[in-house]
């Protein structure tokens, strides 16, 4: 606890997906004066004709 | 906001998944009164094999 | 299948929310070419300080 | 009802995945005193490059 | 890992949640064949005019 | 995109709340290389009695 699950457009590479995992954890951690041991990343990519915002797939915008 | 996730099997063709997000974006902006500039939709398919209803997994329905 | 699951920030009434879930599942079943039967949808309702875009919450945007 | 969504990391087997579906959904069923037909799953498989906890992908760990 | 996350009515009370978490972890663990100290569950209950199945609010169903 | 969804034990104040969405808004901008404008966060607050690892809910650890 906390856990948290980030859902984002596929395509960034692992070193990205690494970082952002830590930085995201480090972050809630220290924003919930918590330690990061207790927090949980999950990614979740997709790929652009799935993800829209205003009716509008990203794989058209 | 609103955010939509919707969890499908996958193989649907992407003009398919492209009207699913932009018919659910304007059914949820009429609904909740708001421009269809505010919903996102993300669509995360599954295999037949990840998902199944009465504890059968869809693969073997 | 399909499973829909849509966050919104708190205070619509009853009958708005019954909508939501009445008109979304509808535009995903005809998207989908499938029986609205097949559709489920959750609604998570979360009050303005817990939902924010470009990291300033709602409550006080 | 219930929804039931599980992620975890990439690489079990189809056989395992099918009675992950299965045991859960009957215990759910069992605890909640209700019948299996009503419960669903959905299983999220990332690669290890998307998850961790403590700040480190499981890849690295 | 894994993470589940359950979407029920809410009505149930504390004892039955409890052992809601509890079976479905202990299948969930035996399922993959790892240890139940590697599971997190989290519950999330939504009235029943957030929840529905064919269009229709459980409230209303 | 990306849109961030963390799940915590109730019973933080609004201002540790909005802290945990500027910080993890400005950390995953920063970890993605995007603007923060393109970051959403929503956190789902549920009771010690809705959480738990290894099979044991919060409120009784």
């Amino acid at each position: 606890m906390p856990t948290i699950q980030i859902t984002l457009i596929e395509g960034r590479t692992p070193e990205m997906r690494h970082r952002l995992i830590s930085d995201v954890s480090a972050a809630a951690a220290q924003a919930l004066e918590i330690s990061v041991e207790k927090v949980t990343v999950a990614l979740y990519e997709v790929p652009a004709d799935n993800y829209g915002t205003a009716g509008v797939p990203r794989a058209l915008a």
